[in-house]
């Protein structure tokens, strides 16, 4: 009994250390290298157990800790889609959907009801830990990108109203952390010239 | 008062994005590229959610995969000190202690506590959640050297004996898990020639 799910679970383990090579657009902080999703779900699982008092309600943190570490295991197959290709997010959600099929199927029946639930919590983003996980996952590529100077924004000409379109729902998560990405990580850069405001004025 | 709190998260934050650039000996599961430290923390806190039923004693799931996630940032300045480095090994318990005073001071005062305890709570071992942790530390590349075809042992020349020296207190985390570890990552690799069985026989 033990043996089979044993197996089927380390099946599945083996699998997902393809997230590893799922190149994102973020670059990391020596602004050369670009990081990839393992990494970039172990940064945001960190900072859920460092920042979750900052929830706009209460989470429960081992939630969203799982949640962002295997919200982008999908990608093993689908592939990452830049927050800002238009194009590439018309197919995303069928994309991932088989992907998902397809990988967590690899778990004993159980745990792959429980991995995919909490991934499609995500995808949903209305409870407390789906809000807050989107927060991280908005806030941190942008405090990568505010460490290296703003060069990535630069580079792709990224305006202001691309960003509040992104962050629609960021502050839905925690509107502390927000404010404080907004004033640290997107003014300051607009400031120093490297976001383009074209945000209309009254 | 959150102002200043949230600078200090943020510079901690931003610090152990280095965690990335320290490379690990294990190979990635194509053989070719090197792990680092950011990816086998993830890779762990999945397996740890996955694999905590397996746990000798019953584990604290969140404390454990928060152990994983940070037990290697001391390395950002000690750097990654191999298993079977024996030289390194005498000096890596002060080296990673002064990195930890100077990491863990980025925090605010009561994170700063919380984290470097978790972490200490991993260096001695001796909780159930510091054993099951050390089990998923020794098993992770193992279950990687094994699905590249066992060639990092075979090229390093290492030893069974070598291997039950690392692995002396693995199964103190879970037995079932050193068990199915023995049997297919370990016993393959002698079987298949890629791993020295020098121990004696009676």
């Amino acid at each position: 009994m033990d043996r089979e799910r044993l197996e089927r679970q380390f099946d599945f383990i083996k699998e997902i250390d393809k997230e590893k090579f799922i190149q994102r657009q973020t670059k990391l902080s020596d602004g050369v290298r670009r990081e990839n999703d393992a990494e970039h779900a172990w940064h945001m699982a960190i900072m859920t157990v460092l920042l979750s008092e900052y929830a706009n309600e209460k989470i429960d943190v081992l939630r969203t800790v799982t949640m962002l570490l295997i919200h982008d295991i999908v990608e093993i197959d689908a592939g990452d889609t830049y927050a800002y290709d238009e194009e590439g997010q018309k197919t995303q959600h069928e994309r991932e959907s088989r992907a998902a099929d397809r990988i967590y199927s690899l778990l004993p029946e159980d745990q792959k009801k429980k991995l995919r639930d909490i991934w499609e919590e995500f995808e949903e983003g209305e409870t407390a830990e789906a809000k807050f996980a989107h927060t991280m996952d908005n806030i941190q590529p942008a405090m990568l990108n505010a460490a290296n100077g703003g060069v990535a924004w630069k580079e792709r000409g990224i305006s202001m109203s691309q960003i509040m379109k992104r962050n629609a729902h960021t502050a839905e998560g925690s509107q502390k952390l927000w404010d404080y990405a907004f004033e640290n990580f997107f003014q300051k850069n607009i400031d120093a010239g490297n976001i383009r405001d074209d945000r209309k004025r009254d």
